[in-house]
């Protein structure tokens, strides 16, 4: 975490003059709301088990909700098989420890928790030739493109974070129904429900299956047992198939909204569109100061994240940004768009090198 | 985690007809039930704060009354000074974390999951002579005494998760009020509200405030915000002292209870009276395989902790178990000690040595 980023992201979003395009938060008009309040009050009232601790691996209704939902997509996983965790944030935490010292390759860019997650877990995050790869099947983050061209070799760990929001309505067959053996699943509910539940899941590879249950214990005890109840007594009594396709048709037509405005006011900056998820990954054509960029936009009135947060160690990549339309309020994205490209025009002719 | 142990465990749990000694289980009869439902349903519905992201460091509202409660009792901290945790348990890994390759003192018999959780994340837990020291100032686990005499020196790792349940109403000083650079205050709602909340929280020494939620954020991002934003919510409103006060009642009730028909049935069996928390502490006076034992116990109906899973590699001391009367209806209680007395004294004749 670059210290200087994060408090200019602090300022920001304490500013109500700044339309919000950093970070990949779900937009809170989607969220069950009112079935969630009644869920875990329900599951407080009618039981101890949302109160008392809970065994390690989470809780079994829950499992089985998610072995469920896997087995349907061709993946041979039963209920014994899933961990739940303190969001896929923690599952990848967890990959960290279990992969202590070894390397993992994320490519030139990727979602900048999972880098930390591995390296202060004790693995290296690498560009390539890595002894295990992460990926983002259907949905990669930054971009919002499908990254994969096929079932990658060797050890994989595949985070389906965003994986059922792509707007085309297609979910990709699971990365581990064709490699149980060598593939790590890791799924949550954050983009698709809420993430200040902190429900997720991991599926390791079934030799690592006990090691990861020692770890998970040996980090947090369990993920908190009213949020795994109220998981499990809200997703099998609501149609939680049509609210993803409901959060699909929303983050899409945001994505139309924020990417027309962007190539209208900005036609110059070349970007491919998302094929899914929260946002869209913006190259430039310069090398640029990132952070002094970011200042800028603020000024303007607009956020976004800096590409260099979303480089391994090593990636050389070009100067980025990546601008999410996920949260902000959609009548504000087209807005957004012009202050974002006022932010990179008017600082086109200071160049650093 | 001893995977045999960790069998016999989970069996017993599913036996009704087994009293449950084993395991630092709060009563669920204290757990104010209805105002946790309340407080989870109101802070979902009325803002978006309880679903959506939180900043690592935790809820606001949540740190303020963290951290009103130290200054109360002499500690010079802030709001900002605290990071909220997924329960104890999270703060002790993440410690672990900021220790990697160090040596934490754990004593000769300490908190099993403390032990996994420094191992685990990178750090060796011995019983004396380390970089830093575990302590759990005012009530330890597993024996229920005070085994501080006075400040220790060097690096401490200060675990409060019982310190407010003292039997006799007494609060100690927290270390980190007299040495607030070189103390990691730890605290919870695990053993006072309710363990499936998960809320915990941590203090560390001022120069190690920003590496701690860079290691928290990379573990898990954030506590659920739901339960913090319940756990402020309800404990802004509702009067937490005295809801303390009846569990240290309560919790002395039972420790009355279980002692007096255990010194009953086995007056042979001396062990030190706890001053606080949910169990006893007992060394056999006969070196015996624990294992075996857990194993008669839960024939003969009964349950406890095998007293090896509390020691730290190196350490040798006698055969011990640890009995919680925290759980287990209150009038099963002198039931479980006279199944516990006879588990012990049926194979007082089969040593091993």
């Amino acid at each position: 975490v670059d210290p200087e980023v994060a408090a200019l992201q602090r300022t920001a979003a304490e500013r109500k003059d700044v339309i919000g395009l950093s970070g990949g938060l779900p937009d809170t008009e989607l969220m069950p709301r009112e079935e969630i309040a009644v869920a875990l009050a329900a599951v407080v009232r009618r039981a101890d088990e949302a109160l008392q601790y809970a065994w390690p691996e989470g809780v079994a209704r829950l499992r089985a909700w998610i072995a469920k939902r896997l087995s349907a997509r061709g993946a041979d996983v039963s209920a014994d098989d899933v961990i739940v965790t303190s969001g896929a944030q923690q599952a990848l935490s967890l990959i960290g420890m279990a992969h202590r010292g070894k390397r993992i390759a994320v490519g030139e860019a990727t979602y900048p928790a999972a880098i930390a997650a591995f390296e202060r877990a004790g693995a290296e995050a690498v560009v390539d030739d890595g002894d295990a790869r992460y990926v983002m099947p259907g949905v990669a983050n930054p971009s919002g493109r499908e990254l994969l061209a096929g079932m990658p070799g060797g050890v994989v760990i595949a985070d389906e974070a965003y994986t059922e929001l792509r707007y085309d309505g297609t979910l990709p067959r699971p990365l581990v129904a064709d490699a149980r053996d060598r593939v790590w699943h890791i799924g949550t509910l954050s983009k698709t429900v809420a993430p200040g539940l902190r429900v997720g899941w991991l599926v390791p590879p079934r030799g690592e299956h006990q090691e990861l249950i020692d770890l998970k214990e040996a980090s947090d005890l369990q993920t908190a047992s009213v949020t795994q109840e109220a998981a499990a007594y809200l997703l099998t009594r609501f149609d939680y198939d049509a609210h993803i396709e409901r959060s699909r048709a929303a983050y899409r037509k945001r994505c139309e909204v924020f990417c027309t405005a962007l190539h209208e006011v900005a036609p110059q900056l070349a970007f491919d569109e998302p094929a899914g998820g929260f946002s869209a990954w913006i190259e430039l054509p310069d090398e640029r100061d990132e952070l002094a960029l970011l200042e800028r936009a603020i000024e303007n009135g607009v956020s976004f994240d800096p590409g260099r947060g979303f480089r391994p160690p090593g990636s050389t990549g070009p100067s980025a940004i990546r601008a999410s339309f996920s949260n902000a309020p959609i009548d504000q994205l087209a807005e957004g768009a012009r202050r974002l490209a006022t932010t990179l025009g008017a600082s086109a002719s200071r160049r650093h090198s």
